[in-house]
């Protein structure tokens, strides 16, 4: 292993939070996130922020925002990257690049966002800043609209699965259930995601309210080193392969029921990486809505199109499963922080792979898979972990 | 020279443009990158935009819309980068890394803005986003207002520099009238520059109109190649030095009547190439306002603290002076799209080096420097760039 690590991190709860706004939330993580990798201020050469924003606060240059609570930061270079729901990545790797090219041997990532102060109509359409405007101005619902005409379309191809949705949507929630940072931590159950009721209504036909991922205030963060460097820490978690790879904005040019983009990004990272699913222990992955979540089964390769359902019916990616896939409870059960959300998974694999998941352990894990994407299946981050020390 | 290099590039005009968005803006200049640089849009390994928007459009996820005009790169990885009015250096320095880190071999560096399609009001409020809100919410005049505290902070401690201002104003505007690409081709002239009348009335005292760049429509993008690709290319512009280094972004942390950030970041860039300003044939510089210009005399080192109106007098950065500063007219006369700017400042500095430069050159160049800032200094960029091929 010779490309940069990840030596240690931190993590907010996600939720209705209190905190006011990023800045609030990124100077907790930043500071938990030096003392858990247990370096300086002055150890950081270089700042790297995911937030979305795209509305929800009138402060941008969030990026120079982060030395205020640390003023040792204020003159380290510090740069936001933004890749719409798929930002916390789009961050983490351009601070592993920055360390891969020398130019900076330690490196803090920084993913936040603050959304429930802005109102939840104002919400939805904040979210189709990720979405082809120009495309979806007629769509009800906003990202939840987005998806239910993917999810509609693939009914109409394979057949209904509501019902696999709902297992979807179970299975997270229960796993949420052992996440101390999951905004819920409830197990919902089979029936209850299954059944649409004056609690559980359709957001957006097909899609149900257990259907869709929260909106959430949360971040999380991550120290990456250099190899060198990484000699001296405690933790460090490698990339056996990290590969992004993006499909077309617009969805009328491409099958919205399938995501090429996605398969193309895990096809790479497995061949780069000499491995097959059966190598991983466990995948954190993209679960906006549930239907996202069957339709990367697919794009991962543990199904063949239209036979996403197969994978939740055969109990295969539960927690005591073949592959678990979302033993963190997944963006349904944590939450959707737009910009923390990237990281926030990063942390949950790592968090694995250093045998310090709690109650979420998968035991003996020590490869994970990463899929975080922008927008429906346009930017497509795929990370292979694995424990070095 | 082994880091990446600079293969091509493309420019449009500054201005109020006919363009409705960046989707149109940012696709004409990929087209023309990648033509300049011969190079098919398959060879493109990754694609960076620089796009500030925080509210100059509804739309955000503006990597993904560069394929929506060049479907070839729709799989092609893109991401945005953000860092205020150095957005467009943020995303070129995030390509090099990326090219330096051997993820890619050539990728496109996007910087756009559509500014004019936005009420003026609200332009001034949409750049405050750039400042620290919880500080400048009461300043009158937007950015200009900023700045003018800043001007009014310096000149109660050095004596009033508005004629000096003006000269620099009005070599910037003469200077511009050989650049195509600029918003403003008109030789305004000290006397105009210096009185306050209808046509250049304050807009935040002591700043007149003529003392502040223009609100525009823009877009310039670049080819990053490494350095075993540059080879095949036509063009080749290197990297003696590159250095970003940030500063407080809460101006009553620091003295803001003194560059610091770029100071370090001159003098960090300097000794890393172990270059003297004597070596440099000329600077883009970031003018956003003609005190910006003269403070950043004093951080480059061409003068002391208090002295930099001295830099103008003399004579020194005019055109035919030892060392011509803003050639290419600066933002006073190309226009300040903001996330195009870092970008236009180091295709201007290429057009010089490979002595394109037509009406603007400056004979014998081989190098140059560039600065770029977001915010009041807050984010530093300083490159030193030569001619290789």
């Amino acid at each position: 292993m010779t490309g940069p690590i990840i030596a240690g991190w931190a993590h907010t709860r996600f939720g209705k939070l209190e905190e006011p706004d990023v800045e609030v939330l990124m100077a907790q993580v930043s500071v938990a996130a030096m003392a858990h990798a247990g370096i300086a201020p002055g150890d950081v050469d270089g700042i790297f922020v995911g937030v979305f924003n795209a509305g929800f606060s009138r402060q941008s240059f969030e990026a120079a925002q982060v030395a205020l609570a640390v003023p040792e930061l204020a003159y380290t270079p510090a740069v936001r990257l933004e890749n719409a729901c798929a930002t916390g990545s789009a961050a983490l790797y351009g601070a592993l690049d920055f360390v891969a090219s020398g130019r900076g041997r330690i490196a803090l990532v920084i993913g936040a966002e603050k959304m429930t102060a802005t109102p939840t109509a104002e919400v939805g359409d904040i979210l189709l800043a990720a979405s082809y405007r120009r495309e979806t101005m007629d769509v009800d619902g906003g990202f939840a609209g987005l998806f239910a005409t993917i999810a509609a379309g693939y009914f109409r191809r394979y057949g209904d699965r509501s019902q696999e949705l709902a297992m979807i949507a179970a299975k997270n929630h229960a796993n949420g259930i052992a996440n101390p940072f999951a905004q819920m931590r409830k197990d919902l159950g089979f029936e209850f995601c299954n059944t649409v009721s004056e609690r559980n209504p359709h957001v957006a036909a097909p899609l149900r309210r257990t259907d869709c991922s929260l909106i959430s205030d949360g971040a999380a963060a991550m120290i990456v080193a250099a190899p060198e460097v990484a000699r001296d820490m405690q933790r460090a978690i490698g990339f056996r392969a990290r590969v992004h790879i993006n499909d077309h904005l617009a969805l009328s040019r491409r099958d919205p029921t399938t995501f090429a983009g996605a398969q193309r990004a895990w096809t790479t990272a497995l061949a780069s990486a000499a491995m097959t699913l059966d190598d991983l222990h466990l995948v954190e992955t993209h679960d906006c809505f549930t239907i996202a979540e069957l339709l990367e089964y697919e794009a991962m390769g543990l199904a063949a199109p239209g036979e996403g359902y197969r994978v939740i019916r055969d109990g295969v990616v539960n927690k005591d499963g073949r592959l678990p896939i979302n033993p963190s409870g997944g963006l349904k059960a944590k939450g959707h922080p737009i910009g923390a959300t990237g990281v926030s998974q990063h942390v949950m694999a790592c968090l694995q792979l250093m045998d310090e998941a709690g109650d979420m352990q998968i035991a003996g894990a020590t490869t994970a898979g990463v899929f975080n994407m922008g927008g429906a299946a346009v930017a497509n981050y795929v990370s292979l972990l694995e424990r070095i020390a």
